[in-house]
């Protein structure tokens, strides 16, 4: 086999057989293809597409090449979820306690922010003394004694995406369905667990700007995880303005204890619930209602965050900054975002916020940055709320005054005002299964 | 600017500018952007294409990327020809004597062979003694004193066509009508003559496969002479059969002898006609049909032959075989290709038979490849006539013995036959300025 003639057969508009894929991704993984090849071969990709069965299987091949984790010691049905990643997006730090609360086992691998959205792990970690690096073993074990673990990636999980990932990100063939959805699905199927729930976002601040573009996403990584003999549940959320009303490492962690004590905003409330009601159906729970029902329970009595607090404790973090969250990290400096026009806010741009977050030391530009825990954004006003020229609509915190003007810049103009109340919009767009 | 901004801009179907276009050339020419992101873009123009003025400033950057000919000593307008390649394609060795001995002057610089495809230096490499490697200044004063020479490449003509283009063989994206034409055309214009006549061939034995596809590469390429201020004729010819009788270096040689000399297969002679009738427009001798008497006449009365001898004398080649072909270097083994059925030919595979020579020992596989003077093909048989079963149609000759079952093996239904005699087709099928 030669990788000229796949390029050529893909270029061409045919569909590949397994055989030539994995050759692919085994040849490309191993160097014997060269980058250029690579490159060409991906961008073919990107113009003809992949159908479902070839999707399926550059999925298993990226799987294959690496470590799967082997969960089976733990008893039940292990459940995972994976956001696709938008800004202030909490939801694992709530969701995660209350599907484990409610009986059904949660051993997740978190990732690192990058660009404008954030990650859990970093999230986690300004909780003093919070540790994300699990061996297998103690990730293992921690959940079969308290049904949840939060760690970052143990061993070395689909090495091919990690490589041809790399080189998309370089070549202008990130933004391919078939591409991004094995992209993810390698990586989730490598984690170990029975069931997935994917929160699939579209909008402003996702990476699928349509509902229609998310929605063929969500339908292919459902397919792909059927294929690969794993339940799948896909929710599509909205992600047009921020998840809730703080960006931001502990900004975010403090916003998270208050929905698991009863409080905090209501679209993330609204999202975490349905996430974790669908995926304690996944884990055996009943039916979506019932499994509702049960997450909301959880939440109103407060097991679900006496289960964050049981994991806190258990992977050495210090649970009285989540007693009492004014004790996590703090930023020094703090500045009013305040509104250009008077009027109802009828768009909030989602990105623009995450990346005025991220200028403010809450992300990374690269993957070697490290980030500030205290710094993020915490908003006053949201979407259909009535503003006045002048009046604050955000607090920006950073522990560096001088970052302050970068992030207003960035924020300039991301706020619309109209003279009317915008529509209510839905933060539940869909559900795929 | 950045490559991958251009590669997301192409691959979104959006223009380039002149600015980014030579971005890429220069910067893929010296090393700042890597292959893999140049095969990116290539394929990205693969499916998005350039139009016309996108492909003339390639054209122009590639052109810049190295040295261009001065021919500005020799007085008169310099004619060149270049031939999209073909199999028994010989005509430079005949158009250019013809062309020179009517007083329009011809500095040609020609190229080899590669894969099914011969090349004028291998042909002409095939007369003893006969010099290719000529300065610049020998090359000059060659045709400033006889009008005609023939040389291999001198100086460093269009590098970022030679790094493209192999960087476009290895990842399927030779075939994009802009690339081509901008990489034939870079090349010529380099070569420093006024004005260029394009034989672009169509058919079987030829790059582009239809008419249709011949005739728009045909105009790309009229199309960027002018814009870069140089006229241009393009002639589109079938190569569905071979052209003439004879594949192969020294066999070549002898036919166009023959043709030189009044004689010869009446499809190469009416090519070379019109091919050197269109040069002689453009150098300045009056009416496409006045010129084509010229030249008609030039192959008559025997000055076309002269000037051959001329060059070859002046180029240090051994005039004697020209006089007397029976002396060019001659294969030790012949054998039969016989007819596989009983009929009229109604297709002749031009590119088979192209194989079957290069097998032979007559083509190269590689660019570093040695080629066999001696090894070709003589047909006896072409489109149009009768055959029986078992009657031979063409003649392999070799000086390797075991290079005949490959070559055989190849011509294995290269001929097709039916009952009733094939519609004639023309030769010339259309001109294009």
């Amino acid at each position: 086999m030669f990788i000229l003639d796949l390029i050529l057969k893909k270029r061409n508009g045919m569909k590949l057989n397994w055989d030539e894929i994995e050759y692919f991704v085994r040849g490309y993984t191993n160097g014997d293809i060269e980058d250029y090849q690579a490159a060409a071969f991906l961008m073919a990709v990107f113009f003809q597409g992949m159908d479902a069965d070839e999707t399926l299987c550059l999925t298993e091949a990226m799987l294959n090449s690496g470590d799967i984790v082997d969960l089976s010691e733990i008893p039940g049905i292990k459940t995972d979820k994976h956001s696709t990643g938008g800004v202030g997006d909490k939801t694992t730090l709530i969701v995660a306690p209350i599907v484990a609360s409610c009986g059904v086992p949660v051993a997740k691998m978190s990732g690192r922010g990058l660009g404008h959205t954030g990650g859990t792990i970093d999230k986690l970690e300004s909780i003093p003394g919070f540790q994300t690096s699990l061996t297998r073993e103690q990730l293992i074990s921690n959940v079969k004694e308290i049904g949840l673990a939060i760690a970052g990636q143990t061993g070395n999980l689909a090495p091919a995406d990690k490589k041809i990932y790399a080189l998309r990100d370089v070549t202008g063939t990130i933004e391919n369905i078939s591409l991004i959805a094995a992209s993810i699905m390698s990586k989730k199927l490598a984690s170990g667990s029975d069931a997935i729930v994917l929160d699939v976002k579209a909008g402003s601040g996702a990476f699928m700007k349509s509902k229609n573009e998310a929605e063929k996403l969500a339908k292919m990584m459902v397919e792909i995880s059927r294929g690969a003999g794993k339940k799948a549940v896909a929710v599509l959320t909205a992600m047009d303005s921020p998840l809730g009303m703080s960006i931001g490492n502990a900004l975010e962690v403090a916003e998270a204890v208050d929905i698991l004590k009863g409080h905090g905003p209501t679209d993330l409330k609204e999202i975490c619930i349905e996430l974790a009601a669908n995926m304690l159906m996944l884990g055996g729970k009943g039916s979506l209602d019932n499994c509702r029902k049960l997450s909301a329970k959880s939440l109103s009595d407060g097991t679900a965050f006496e289960k964050l607090l049981e994991m806190v404790k258990r992977q050495g973090g210090d649970p009285s900054v989540l007693e009492d969250t004014g004790k996590l990290p703090m930023a020094s400096v703090k500045v009013d975002y305040k509104a250009e026009r008077t009027g109802y806010i009828i768009q909030m741009n989602a990105e623009k916020f995450g990346m005025a977050s991220a200028a403010l030391g809450a992300g990374r530009k690269t993957i070697t940055d490290t980030v500030d825990p205290s710094a993020g954004i915490v908003l006053l006003k949201k979407y259909g709320d009535i503003v006045e020229k002048g009046e604050p609509i955000a607090i920006l915190h950073t522990s560096k005054k001088e970052k302050n003007s970068e992030a207003l810049e960035i924020l300039k103009g991301s706020v619309l005002t109209g003279e009317k109340p915008p529509p209510k919009v839905p933060i539940i767009l869909g559900r795929i299964e």
